[in-house]
């Protein structure tokens, strides 16, 4: 068997278009935790010159039909469109993300269409997720626009989609979720408020209490986001959507809001993933006998839990030999 | 003005009974993060006698209303009872929390029944919050048991119940939170349920539901838990729950179960110390500047997240100068 093209070799691909090596390289991107310290420079050798939006609100409110219908007007604007649906850890909404998929079938065979799920988790469990990487890898090789797509209004789900430049909510009337949505922080986190299938009771009155709640939060000198009423089944505001997507893509572009965004998020991520690595170098200290070591101290009380996080954390970095708390018999 | 007692001062006097000097040492290890470190020796030379019964359910259940009943209880046995409430740091049941206050005044004067509220959050936010020692602390200091009471069933205050060795689940046919307790895991994490405010219509369908549930759940080798109904307002059924109480605790006895499950939480405490001791770490090297640079480093694509984080990391604790990565000018 002759060996596999590097990761190198697939990143320079990629960057010219090629989706197969684009494909197989997030396979490895996903598997292989070197793959992205490997390609980096490469990387940022071009622009990420995508348009990155994502998309949150639960299974049922037809997340999927508004991506699908803005993916067709994208394509009528002759845009090169990379979505990536990431797939919920919790058991409760996978099932969702599936159905999403079949509505999408209609762009699986355009060439210019790029469609890839991905799991939440990273190689480290939890925020260390490689979502971010891939949405930067698809921004930088040709794509116009990258769609993320999550299910769900917590706080997981926020913490995806803004991997975005701009974001959207979509809600329906019946989905109970404009409470939810203010509890979870989601109002300060959205860009684009859309109360999906219009048509339904008690709409209008759900769009009102999301503006009402969007003047009463704290948005001073943020974007004056808009609440749309849309229904993408029949197609019905389907336009204005498009346009307030471009309104806060203009708005980003302007006094250097993309950077600073861009920056906090990056910022945000890198403290999330200190805090893996640093749990992860822990239990794999002295295969994790360590930690067990510690934890019997601090049950029998004998020992303060940030004492022992700062020397375990210490000795599993350095490479010292492993401290040994003294046992106690009494937990 | 002369210096106050020293925290091992304040702690010899605690465990002999004073509760001036509990008060003050609770303060102390609340503003303090030297303090539990100080005083562990000592406090380890003192069994933790107390059984420690941790209580969540949302607002509105009546949970402190069931609280107080059993505190009655306790007190009839003569039992000395200290009460742990856990402000939660959500704005929208903080107040619920003070209403509960209200319900123990009729303890408040009684001087074997010692209540203290403290903030879930510690000195470095989150999960290195001092409640389970403060609770460790008591459990020491002469007291036959400890109350945790926290509101709500989500995520975070199912944490905090945790610190307790029998965790009562409390919920109404209204609330609506069995099904919220089977996503939000609680049913894996309860040992006791109660379904409060029996009379109301639709109880007896919420514990069948719930019984239900424990019985599909993954409970093999665990506790065999019970679901009773109880009327906490008009005493009914509260005899039922102080006898589940001490089945539990019996139970827990067997086997060694009991060191399991203390261990098995410090373990997980002590992993969430060692991630909140990381951030703060990279957090407050360099004043900040190190991180600031990384993240930008991070933004411009040119440097990977998990490199970024070992370096960050790796020369906060160990004190080196901060590594300068080169700084782009594109994000």
């Amino acid at each position: 068997m002759t060996p596999g093209p590097t990761v190198k070799e697939l990143a320079g691909r990629a960057l010219t278009g090629d989706e197969r090596a684009l494909g197989r390289l997030i396979s490895r991107v996903e598997s292989e935790p070197s793959t992205m310290s490997e390609i980096a420079p490469l990387l940022a050798t071009r622009a990420r010159q995508a348009q990155i939006i994502g998309f949150t609100g639960s299974a049922g409110v037809g997340k999927s039909t508004v991506i699908a219908g803005l993916i067709r007007r994208f394509r009528e604007q002759r845009c090169r469109v990379a979505v990536v649906a990431v797939d919920p850890s919790s058991p409760f909404t996978g099932g969702a993300l599936l159905g999403d998929r079949i509505r999408m079938q209609a762009h699986v065979l355009d060439p210019d269409v790029f469609i890839r799920s991905m799991s939440a988790r990273g190689h480290l469990g939890g925020l260390a997720s490689r979502t971010p990487d891939v949405v930067d890898l698809l921004a930088r090789c040709g794509f116009d626009v990258v769609l993320i797509e999550t299910v769900g209004i917590g706080q997981s789900e926020v913490e995806i989609a803004a991997y975005a430049d701009t974001v959207v909510i979509i809600c329906t009337a019946d989905s109970g979720d404009a409470v939810q949505a203010a509890k979870a922080g989601v109002l300060e986190i959205g860009d684009v408020f859309v109360v999906n299938k219009a048509d339904r009771p008690g709409s209008a009155e759900v769009a009102a209490d999301l503006r009402e709640m969007l003047m009463l939060g704290d948005r001073a000198g943020t974007f004056d986001a808009n609440v749309l009423e849309v229904s993408a089944q029949s197609q019905t505001g389907m336009e204005e959507l498009v346009t307030e997507i471009a309104r806060h893509e203009r708005w980003l572009s302007t006094d250097g809001e993309l950077e600073r965004r861009r920056l906090r998020r990056a910022e945000t991520r890198l403290r999330a993933c200190i805090a893996d690595v640093a749990v992860a170098a822990v239990m794999g200290y002295d295969t994790g006998e360590a930690l067990r070591r510690a934890a019997l101290a601090l049950a029998s009380g004998t020992r303060d839990v940030l004492e022992l996080a700062r020397e375990l954390l210490g000795a599993s970095l350095s490479n010292e030999p492993p401290p040994k708390p003294e046992r106690s018999t009494t937990i």
